[in-house]
C-alpha cells in the first residue's frame, strides 16, 4: 500500500464543492479527481481530503490522501492527470507520505479567507473570488469584534450543523483584517471549522463593518449558542480555503 | 453637448469582443454599454473607443468617450450604469472632456499585454487571462526577437488585415518580457496595432521561446511582408489591453 499526498487548487464557482455526490460525481471537485486518478491508478481511488468545501467556495491550499497497491511515481501521476483534468482544477504538489497520514484527522489548523470587494463596480478579474458589497466597512470595528472571538469558544451560534450530539467548540488562533484598494480580506486561521462557520462569522462581521451591530454584541451572540443571534451566511464566492497545517 | 470620457475594465470571456454587432448588440461591450448609457441619458448614446478589442480579449484600461445634450453629473452617471451593469464590465473613471477629445484619433499610444502560463497545471484563478501552453520559454531568445520588432517598421507579415490599401507602418516603442512563476507576460506598447497583431507577434516570439524559430529569422519575416511568414494568431483569452496614452 502507498499512500499519496496532495496539495490541490481550485476554483469552486462551476462545482457542487468538494464532496461527491451520487447524483452528479462529476460535478464535485473529488468525484472529477477521483475519475480521473482510478483511471490513472488503475484501481478505484478514494480520496481522503482535509476536510469538505461548499458549492462556490474555492481552494488554493486543499489537502487530500489517496490510497494506491502498486507504486506510482508522483510526476507520472501529475502528467497523466494534467492531459484529462478541467482548466479550474491543478494539483500544485503531490509527495508519498507516511502509511499513517489522514488528511482529515491529522490536519491541526486551517487557513480560509474570505474576500469582500467594496468598489461601486466589482474588479471583473476577480468577480468570482470576492462577494461584492458596495459599503463603507468600519475595519477597525470589525478589528475590535473579531478580537472576541479568537480563542477557544463554544461556536454553537457560527453554524448551521443541526446534530446536537457533536461539540461545537472550537479554537480561532487568529483572525486578520486586511484591506488592499477595494478588497477587505479577512483571514481566520484555527483548529477546524464547521459548517458554514466561516461564512456566518463573516458575514456577522461585515454586520459590525457596516454599523448594524457594536463589537461588545459578539459577546452576546457567542453567549446565546443559537444560530438566529449571529449574521447571515455569506454567499460562497468570497470564500477558499488558503492552507492546512499538519 | 457634453463630452465624457471613460476608463473601462472587462473579461471578454462572454464577449463577442468590443464593436457592436447588428444580430446581438447585448453579447458585445459596445452595445452593452451603449444601452445602459442611454437609458441612463435618455438619448440615445454612441460610443467612441480607443479601438476594438476581439472576442475574448479583455482590457484593464480602455478608454471611450460619448457624447450628451445634457448634462449629468459623472458620478451620478456611474451609480446608475453600476446598478445595471454585469459583473464582469466595469467603469473605472469618467470625467467631462474637452468637446475635440476623440478616444479613436487622440490615442498617441497603446499597451498590451499578452500572458502564458507554462505549469503543467494552468492556475485555475488566471485560467480566462492566459494561454495555457506546458513549455519552457527561452526568455533571453524572446527577448533578442523582440529587439528586432522595436522601432517602425512595416508590420504587414503581422496582421490578418486584408486591405492592401491601408499603411501597415506601425511604431512598436517598447516590448517588455518578464517571468513570474510560472507565468511569462509580454507587454507591447506602440502607436497603434493592427487586427490580430499582438496575437500574431506573441504567437511569432513564442515560436522562437520554444526554439522553431532564430530570433533572427524575425528579420526575415519582417522583410517578407507575408502573412504566412510569422507564427500563428495565439488564443485571444492571453491579450488584455491595459493602457491608452492620449
Amino acid at each position: 500500500m502507498y499512500n499519496y499526498k496532495m496539495t490541490i487548487a481550485y476554483d469552486g464557482t462551476k462545482y457542487n464543492g468538494w464532496q461527491k455526490q451520487t447524483g452528479a460525481p462529476l460535478k464535485t471537485i473529488q468525484g472529477k479527481l477521483e475519475h480521473i486518478l482510478s483511471l490513472c491508478c488503475n484501481q478505484e481511488i478514494q480520496l481522503i481530503a482535509s476536510g469538505r468545501t461548499d458549492a462556490g467556495v474555492h481552494a488554493k491550499g486543499q489537502v487530500a490522501n489517496f490510497h494506491t497497491n502498486e507504486y506510482f511515481e508522483p510526476q507520472s501521476i501529475l502528467d497523466y492527470v494534467a492531459q484529462y483534468l478541467a482548466q479550474d482544477v491543478a494539483i500544485l504538489d503531490i509527495k508519498v507520505a507516511s502509511e499513517r497520514f489522514h488528511a482529515r484527522y491529522n490536519a491541526k489548523f486551517k487557513t480560509y479567507e474570505y474576500k469582500i470587494d467594496t468598489g461601486l463596480f466589482a474588479n471583473p478579474f476577480t468577480k468570482d473570488y470576492c462577494y461584492h458589497l458596495h459599503k463603507n466597512l468600519d475595519l477597525e470595528a470589525m478589528k475590535q469584534a473579531s478580537a472576541h472571538l479568537i480563542g477557544t469558544h463554544d461556536f454553537a451560534s457560527f453554524t448551521s450543523m443541526k446534530s446536537k450530539k457533536k461539540s461545537t467548540v472550537r479554537m480561532i488562533a487568529d483572525i486578520k483584517i486586511e484591506q488592499q484598494n477595494n478588497i477587505v480580506t479577512l483571514s481566520y486561521r484555527g483548529d477546524g471549522f464547521m459548517q458554514h462557520m466561516v461564512r456566518i462569522l463573516s458575514g456577522t462581521l461585515i454586520e459590525v463593518g457596516i454599523g448594524e451591530r457594536t463589537p461588545q454584541n459578539i459577546l452576546e451572540v457567542l453567549e446565546a449558542k443559537e444560530r438566529a443571534k449571529s449574521g447571515p451566511t455569506a454567499p460562497a464566492n468570497g470564500l477558499c480555503l488558503v492552507d492546512v497545517e499538519y
